[in-house]
């Protein structure tokens, strides 16, 4: 392989350690332009398939990157919880939707939320819409989560009478306003490649427009709304939903890799982590970087926490060698690594590190780094 | 199990749920009284082996927990990052060990921290002694970190030439002191059993002991320090050493119990999770407690990322039976459990559980909360 000799070689000379000096912890590196890139490919997608682009801002938390959505136009955006979508209004965003079950317990967030946002809330079942019909002060959206398949939270797709019950408290209910059917094929998370995601894809759709029959006579108006990152990653036709909603495919990560979503050099980010220690006789550095920085989500397949790829000339380049991150303390990453690859390396270089699970690694970070040195705000 | 049955038919009637009425996020509750008494237990071993008690704070990184430790007598601490050391000295705290490798590109902290408090370094090789004795900016402590078995980072403990030239190193250098050798015997977090761990310990024993020996003639105030949670906590005999670091024992965690380092009623920490969803047909409730809040350990031999405790009277109660948290996304996870318990539980009601891996849950938390309702500062 001389190419990657090459980039072995390059990588000793290069200012690859030199990029970075005020960086001393571990910190989330995102490449702009692919980023930027993996944004306008989702828009493009959504609007070929005429349907309402509403990205998952779970993944970035950032009100920075928010702000590359808005100059692609997208308005609309979906979050997990009330404290991202406080954070979101409080940037501007004036129509949001938690996709989370409603909890209760934030009511008064919730209320603060309505006055000032159109907001899209989640049920799926009776006492959460009575909680809402007694609590909200505004009225306000509610979408029914709908199961269809994966089986973590909704109604299953195919229960239509309870699913006509709930539409019926909803749009009796003096505070809550029915809009439609959400639902998250989250199972395709557990795919290998694209066939089996088109296996997925096509579930959800016959069941989900099924579902939409039994209901559109008498809610001609009612919205469907689906959307995770392999599917809208990989299938093409959208145009029978209303709205999509994938969010990890603004960083994509090395499970999306493996999954099929995406590929190596679709991954707009890379934890940068210091070398402390050089261990040349066992083929292994140890880095500042642990499970409190990427979280200890690990690949399913290669069992490792992240592969370790270039930084050259403002961006990164992946590698066919596999120096991965092998374990993670707290603290610790220990890469395992070949003797070309380690003799070029000294403590207080920076390693950059693809990671397994982005939403998970970006959670833990206190803001991002741009290749060329902008910061980006998180929540 | 009709203890069992009260304790769930008392759940229904007590207090429970209305405890804590202004959570709405989930919180992690520390249970003062038996974390004090944690502290305590800790304290009086390393005074019965007259060793310095040196607790390793990366736990709970909390100012107010650290009160109850001085409350104690304890006046050393162990940290794992210059952030943390720093947090430390801000709060009153004069002799600080970061028990991590130096990093390289901390120097700037590490100097600013050299001028407060009392720093003792952690070394394993060469190019670390090189740097920081070209860029400290005080004479600091340095202890070189030794490799008992658990073969993360550090000299392996026989390799007496390599030590010896660390130590000299350090000895002739103009910034650096030899305080002595460092060891985690991280290994014993593999072990399943009391006899396993004393595998463990006597196994580091015999090999810091020998190490000493090559020593202390030419070095005789050099300090050997030990301590994980598991041998610090099952074994007795410690005066061989002269200082003692665990740190996860002040909560203890589900981990630590599969260990057998500690009884379930020795965990000091719950996470108060809302509930959002309550299906009895799938004998399951969704709490708003995921990755996020947990992180993604799993329990070794269950396969499990919690388990559900009562909380009744001010205080937690383990049951017997299995209610456990089956699985974890970024912000849900799933309980699964059986129907009495179901039936009892409502939306808007808080579920305790216990974490699995207590550091890392804490690190994920803004604060604690006491079980009176008190607020625990922390990093």
């Amino acid at each position: 392989m001389p190419m990657v000799k090459n980039l072995l070689l390059d990588l000793a000379k290069s200012a690859i350690n030199k990029m970075f000096t005020d960086i001393s912890k571990p910190s989330l590196i995102v490449n702009e332009a692919i980023c930027k890139r993996n944004i306008k490919k989702m828009v493009q997608k959504a609007s070929r398939n005429n349907v309402i682009f509403r990205p998952h801002f779970k993944t970035h938390q950032s009100s920075s990157i928010g702000d590359w959505f808005k100059e692609e136009g997208v308005r609309s955006i979906t979050v997990s919880s009330v404290e991202m979508a406080t954070y979101f209004a409080d940037h501007g965003w004036k129509d949001i939707t938690i996709a989370f079950p409603v909890n209760a317990r934030e009511i008064n967030d919730i209320n603060l939320l309505s006055d000032k946002t159109s907001l899209t809330l989640l049920v799926d079942q009776q006492a959460s819409i009575d909680y809402l019909n007694n609590n909200l002060s505004n009225v306000v959206d509610v979408m029914i989560k709908i199961d269809t398949g994966y089986q973590r939270v909704g109604i299953p797709a195919t229960h239509y009478n309870n699913i006509k019950k709930l539409v019926h408290l909803i749009n009796n209910g003096i505070k809550t306003k029915f809009k439609g059917f959400l639902a998250h094929a989250g199972h395709s998370y557990n795919c290998k490649n694209q066939a089996a995601i088109k296996v997925v894809h096509e579930q959800s759709k016959t069941l989900l427009l099924k579902l939409k029959e039994h209901f559109i006579e008498t809610h001609p108006k009612l919205i469907i709304s689906v959307g995770d990152t392999p599917t809208c990653s990989t299938m093409e036709d959208f145009s029978w939903a209303n709205e999509i909603r994938p969010g990890n495919f603004v960083f994509y990560d090395l499970s999306q890799v493996e999954i099929g979503s995406c590929d190596v050099n679709d991954i707009s980010v890379a934890l940068a982590c210091p070398v402390v220690g050089v261990y040349e006789l066992q083929n292994k550095i140890i880095i500042y970087g642990g499970g409190v920085h990427f979280s200890k989500e690990i690949n399913n397949n290669a069992k490792n926490y992240g592969q370790v790829v270039m930084f050259k000339k403002g961006k990164w380049e992946t590698t066919n060698t596999s120096i991965i991150v092998e374990k993670l303390s707290q603290e610790h990453g220990t890469i395992r690594a070949n003797k070309e690859f380690i003799q070029n390396i000294k403590i207080g270089d920076l390693i950059y590190v693809l990671p397994i699970h982005s939403c998970m690694t970006a959670n833990l970070m206190k803001h991002y780094i741009t290749c060329d040195g902008k910061i980006l705000l998180k929540l």
